[in-house]
């Protein structure tokens, strides 16, 4: 079991890991990590500014005082053995294993000593079946752009990265079903799938460095959800490496498929604790003809939640975004990214995305909505951009010929995040709740914290009911964490909500799991776990709390 | 472990129990089983004509020579404590038990002594818990309409039926999210949530009597699917009870929740194997402003698949079913049904629906379609009907007023079954394949049968990739059976096709899973089987090979 020194509350102290705090020091930084990040191949380095370099981030297990689980250490024979597997491929630079240590956020490091770089599942299968043999840990990697620290290790386990598990393997453009790799990188999937017609059904501001295993193995949500559902309806097969170096191949291409259990779904959102994802088949919907975006104003969050019902019921099958942002969100994306706010000042805004087969069609509905929203009052403010490729757009409502293009409307919601980076010191909260509940929790927040809090913002997909709460300080504080833990879990347990609505789990929110599961659940979880990989080798110190 | 008697080609003989042979008899008929048939209480009785009655269907049991397991048999005792457990609820009289230990298809029969009918899931969980208990096996039960015979007893395992759990928890027209207990009835559940604007995300020819319990736990496709996809995406959550009684409460209303491992998809698809499915709750898509049909004809099966992709490409969002049926479908629901083909003569037939927010839009899209299939030659023939609720339809190409209300012309889809039982012994397959691959089977099988099938029709859902493939002869015969299985299921896994769609494995083609999953798979499930109902007391016999 994971021990843990004593802290003030316990185990909630984990909550403590957040995002940018720029105050960390490593307890004993070893020399040659003083050197500047080498932002080439720092996968978090577009996010540097003002926050810790990677030879800043303390050592997570030395930052929670955590004891190693009593997995083999690392010897000679086992690198000389993955040196004759992989020439080439089985690192031990400790400057090349740097970035695959540290996290996105920088929050989190660990201390891996080998980075495995495999190509196929036989050869993934044959490292599990070593470390399985000798009992050497695992940390399973992605494009390492997780927010809950679950795709770095803890101390030193052996990093299996999918970076070159990087082949298309097939795509019928009759079924629109794609079969690849689990190391291929989200956007280039998409730009391969749009020219030939069709997208990926799944959409992140990672899109960039993502690879669609890490994206199955975390759930992941993302932006095109409300349109095109969860990974859970759209992956149709997965190939999957046990813990003890099973191959499970259940790569079908099939949309329908009642033979038994469907074992894939374990292991999508498992975070890489049940087993490696080696390839996925899913299924793509076809590129739309039209996008079109609207950016709207409203006074207050019932607005908010009644232009919500009204675009869904007058938009229905071409709605494919409804986002939502505050006020405070607009200022900060403002002050610190010098974006320009289109509209007049209104206490919340809303992002609008129709994709659709016909342009006209979908204009003409796109015009209905927005002539019944500001007749009714619901929309106080707005301006729309038409037309995802050319440079097209027009004003509306304002009488200011505002020329908008899309992305330029999408960065309001999208660069939130990094806005917030810049504003200090930031605690993260990435909740599911009913969508007439969703803004009380920062409103409730906002009213607790008072002056503590620099800034408490809320953003997020109103469509799907994920609200995005950042609070922002000057710098850490253990009272202010206090006063916001665990009072924004009890809030959300109280109204059947999830304390990780897309984020998952990871290392920093696995304590944390008995507000949105029970009992019996989380004692089920350990059972699978326990069945599929009996020597916890897979991702250890992840996703569930240790066993009881 | 299911032992069984030496058969002529062993475990593939179980492929011989069919639908609809009127041949069986049973080897010793209890004299009260003679009886007629209570058309009143048998869920089959639309499906009667020509086929067996109750009391003719041989008990499965005896008909493969199976061996029971070795569970406690039922106590005086045992009735006892469950007629205390819920008085009048817990039947016992082989009358009215005859209608739960048959199936719908009237081709397999347990004799079960015990009928419980629960209605919350304390009881449920105090049943289970009693049944783990005393090694008291469990069939659990929604509408007993599976074609698998998954959902009647092998031996005298007790029934429990969902059949009073039919309580709606909450609906909320915000989300969509509906919450209800499990044995609502599917047609109910619809017309419950069109009354405020919504409809269940799946629809089914058994909707009038099948349970949303049953549909969830046999991973139910239908007629929806292509539309709003499968229940593993739209079902949000599962009140479960587990083998020991456990009550696992993972019934979150929330379109995102990544806290752990998402058990609930693990039951979602084990027929009753796992645990029993109490409540549901599932996200449900607006009631469409409008609903289109068009029924056309087309010369080959290249271009069914062509006006597909063509239809997919210019109907874009508002497709919501593609279907086919060949000539001779047609030619039976016309002999047998006295239906009236509303086009010239073609060797194939295609049914597309649109389902959108906007009819002029709608039909727009349609009229575009309609001439881009016809200009291009990829249709030679066709029919529309327009709205759902008036009589209003209009000809097309033939020049010849037809009127159609749309439910005609779904009729000539969806009457196929009944068609087929009119005609003969019908031998059953429910196959997923790719869809270039769709009808070569049909074509192959009709080649290789020659004159000794009466007739080999297929049709099937294209846009799904899913054939219903159906060969009828005058009776039942060993060699017939011989030429089809296991050549059926070789041709289905040489193209990595699945041998169940969306029937499920059940009891009849549980010894089949092999040709569409790897044997790494079966023993997974099995595992898995084994940690969850350790004594096997769960609807047993079913969904998994014995255990090796």
């Amino acid at each position: 079991a994971v021990s843990v020194r004593p802290a003030r509350r316990g185990w909630p102290q984990l909550g403590r890991l957040l995002g940018s705090c720029g105050t960390w020091r490593p307890r004993s930084p070893a020399p040659e990590r003083r050197r500047p990040c080498r932002a080439a191949v720092c996968p978090g380095r577009a996010l540097h500014s003002g926050r810790p370099r990677c030879q800043e981030v303390p050592l997570t297990c030395e930052r929670y005082g955590l004891r190693r689980l009593p997995f083999s250490r690392l010897s000679r024979a086992d690198v000389a053995f993955f040196e004759g597997l992989m020439p080439g491929r089985a690192l031990t630079d400790p400057e090349e294993l740097r970035a695959f240590n540290v996290d996105w956020l920088k929050s989190a490091r660990g201390c891996s000593e080998l980075l495995l770089k495999p190509k196929t599942a036989a050869e993934v299968s044959r490292v599990l079946r070593y470390c399985h043999e000798r009992n050497l840990a695992v940390s399973p990697q992605g494009g390492n752009t997780g927010l809950v620290g679950g795709s770095v290790p803890v101390f030193d386990e052996i990093i299996l990265s999918t970076a070159l598990m990087s082949e298309i393997i097939s795509f019928d453009p009759v079924s629109g079903i794609l079969v690849c790799q689990a190391g291929c990188v989200l956007e280039k999937l998409n730009e391969y799938l749009e020219e030939r017609g069709f997208v990926m059904p799944l959409d992140l501001g990672a899109k960039g460095s993502c690879h669609i295993g890490g994206n199955v193995a975390t759930n992941a949500g993302g932006l095109r959800l409300l349109r095109y559902g969860s990974l859970r309806g759209t992956v149709l097969g997965l190939e999957v490496v046990l813990a003890d170096g099973t191959v499970l191949d259940c790569l079908a291409s099939l949309r329908k498929d009642n033979t038994g259990y469907d074992l894939k779904q374990l292991f999508i959102g498992s975070e890489g604790t049940l087993g490696v994802i080696t390839a996925v088949s899913i299924l793509c919907p076809q590129k739309p003809k039209a996008v079109n975006l609207a950016f709207l104003g409203c006074q207050d969050f019932s607005r908010v939640q009644e232009t919500f019902t009204t675009c869904r019921a007058m938009l229905g099958e071409i709605l494919s975004a409804y986002e939502f942002m505050d006020e405070k969100c607009m200022e900060l994306v403002v002050k610190h990214l010098g974006l320009s706010n289109p509209l007049r000042g209104s206490p919340f805004y809303v992002l609008i995305e129709t994709s659709g087969s016909n342009s006209t069609h979908d204009e003409e509905k796109l015009n209905s909505f927005l002539e019944q929203a500001t007749t009714s009052g619901l929309v106080t403010d707005g301006t729309v951009a038409v037309d995802d490729k050319k440079i097209k757009a027009r004003t509306w409502l304002i009488g200011i010929p505002l020329i908008f293009v899309p992305q330029t409307l999408w960065s309001l919601r999208e660069r939130i995040t990094e806005a917030l980076t810049h504003d200090g010191c930031v605690y993260k909260y990435d909740i599911s709740l009913p969508v007439g509940k969703l803004y009380d929790l920062v409103t409730d927040m906002r009213a607790r914290l008072g002056q503590s809090a620099k800034n408490v913002v809320g953003y997020g997909h109103v469509g799907d009911g994920n609200l995005h709460l950042n609070i922002t300080a000057e710098s850490y504080s253990h009272s202010l964490l206090d006063a916001i833990e665990p009072f924004v879990y009890e809030w959300t347990a109280r109204y059947n909500g999830s304390i990780s609505a897309e984020h998952g789990l990871g290392f920093k929110k696995k304590q944390f799991i008995q507000y949105s599961k029970p009992s019996e659940a989380i004692f089920l979880m350990q059972r699978f776990k326990a069945m599929l990989d009996p020597k916890g080798i897979l991702n250890p110190y992840k996703t569930l709390p240790s066993s009881p």
